[in-house]
């Protein structure tokens, strides 16, 4: 009997019990061979409650990555995430990405740590970024095209990573621009985008991405709890594995590239419209040049929103913070 | 006698001899004070041939730059330049400046070396940087304005430091697009722009510049001798003071950020326009998408060269190399 078979079985209808009889009848195996696979997965750091006549349900994945598993996934769904750097803890996968994009990483390498010590948000913000609860990665793209198209970049992860996070959950998930992911307005995921340019030419762009994937209330600081959850809290505390979730963001990422690559930013405009927040609604946006007001339209060809002022004028904002 | 008076007059007109007598007599010292003068500057690294009844000519300037006359003088034409950073020896003073901007360093910031021993040009080449021959250095600017603009301070670059090269040498520098200074075809400075962004947000952007002050022929190596020059070459000969070429650069620096800040990028544009020598021409571009040929007709409103191709089409140009 392979593990992973049975780990499939377990994981097919997240939160409900699957019986023995039933594994028993799928994966024609003994009871006793299901109770020992049971065990090697307890081993690994899976966790289960038995009951009697009701049969096994899953309640915890492992607090860590296994490695191999991880290539195997991201291997199966999308050629991006290799070469794949997987760690027990660092400072921030930004930096460590930026630092083998600098040597010549090629585009998808992949940055995933168990932990960052100083994990970086928007606008020099920390990131809470605790052991084995999330996912904190950083992913090396190359695109061939002018600097300015850059910002798109911002917009087409987080299109991206909703999608993903919208499949592997069936949460009612959105955008608020550019990039956070609430759901209830509750902030659930943070993307970054970092890019380094030489005269009109990109070099790197680095997208940073957090998700909150099986964080509890109390794994949140004072600060974050009114304003922070997780793809865990919002499914009635049901852990997800973040091994299928994190394979399932870079294939995303990849999908979504490929579409832009080859039908340029409109289409990636109007995916991101759709699940926008923002748009139609009264906003008030903090930006490098001052706070602005208006009622958010959508989006203009390099990605900066689009703000109908009181009198009718539209205000292209290229970078900010939403007030709703 | 205070020597920079000395120092001053004896650079007044450079290539020519100045009398004992003259100096004597404007400022008011006796010849005994002058030959002492003399003599201390020669203890800093100048030199000068003494002729009978001819008098003096100032023949070098020191191989390394004074720290406290280089502030002095950057603080007497700019408010940028400060804080100054002077090292003897470095890898690369754009390596410094990323580093300086990313702890927070402030717009103005100055790096200079006496020395780059792996200096960068653009995309990867090396940049030659012998020791005390040359301005190599490389200024941090924080421009508050959406990162699709970033590539027109590429331009504001060329146009800038081609002006200051010009004043101080009264030789014919022109622009080859988007940022290399030529003497008759020779390269005498290299420009590099790189910048940083978050999202649509720049966060610093560096101007490396490396001019060829007082290079001689022998300076060059053997693969650079028929297509780089440097100013002291194309002066007959005669050195310039790197310390007022480097505080020229600085000003003007300045001078078309503040320019630029105020009027916007046509104003920038319509100077590089007058300095460049593309203008009118058929040319092949390598960019990254691939070759392409047309002729020049100008700058677009992001800093891209517009190439008119045979079927009178205008094509963008937003980064590449220029063959003539």
């Amino acid at each position: 009997m392979r593990d992973e078979q049975l780990l499939a079985l377990l994981t097919e209808r997240p939160g409900e019990y699957i019986s023995g009889e039933e594994i028993s009848r799928r994966m024609a195996v003994s009871r006793t061979a299901i109770w020992k696979g049971i065990n090697r997965l307890k081993e690994q750091g899976y966790e289960f409650e038995s009951v009697t006549r009701k049969g096994y349900r899953l309640t915890r994945y492992p607090d860590r990555f296994d490695e191999v598993s991880l290539r195997m996934r991201m291997n199966e769904v999308t050629s991006w995430g290799q070469p794949l750097h997987l760690f027990p803890s660092v400072g921030s996968t930004q930096d460590i990405a930026r630092a083998l994009a600098e040597e010549g990483a090629p585009e998808g390498t992949l940055v995933i740590a168990e932990e960052q010590t100083s994990g970086r948000g928007r606008q020099g913000r920390r990131w809470h970024s605790p052991p084995g609860r999330g996912i904190w990665m950083s992913l090396i793209m190359r695109p061939v095209q002018p600097l300015q198209y850059t910002p798109q970049l911002t917009l087409l992860a987080a299109v991206a990573v909703c999608r993903a996070l919208r499949s592997v959950s069936n949460l009612d998930i959105g955008i608020k621009w550019p990039n956070d992911l609430l759901i209830d307005g509750r902030k659930v995921c943070g993307i970054l985008v970092e890019s380094a340019a030489e005269d009109g030419y990109v070099r790197h762009a680095i997208a940073g991405i957090g998700i909150d994937v099986n964080l509890a209330a109390e794994d949140l600081p004072e600060e974050l709890q009114t304003i922070a959850t997780s793809l865990r809290m919002e499914s009635g505390g049901e852990p997800l594995d973040r091994t299928l979730v994190a394979a399932a963001v870079v294939q995303e990422l990849e999908a979504m590239y490929q579409l832009y690559s080859e039908q340029g930013f409109a289409a990636i405009a109007a995916l991101w419209e759709a699940l926008a927040f923002s748009i139609g609604q009264h906003l008030t946006v903090h930006t490098p040049q001052g706070v602005i007001h208006g009622t958010a339209t959508g989006l203009g060809n390099n990605g900066e929103l689009l703000l109908q002022q009181e009198d009718g004028r539209i205000l292209p904002v290229y970078s900010g913070e939403i007030h709703l």
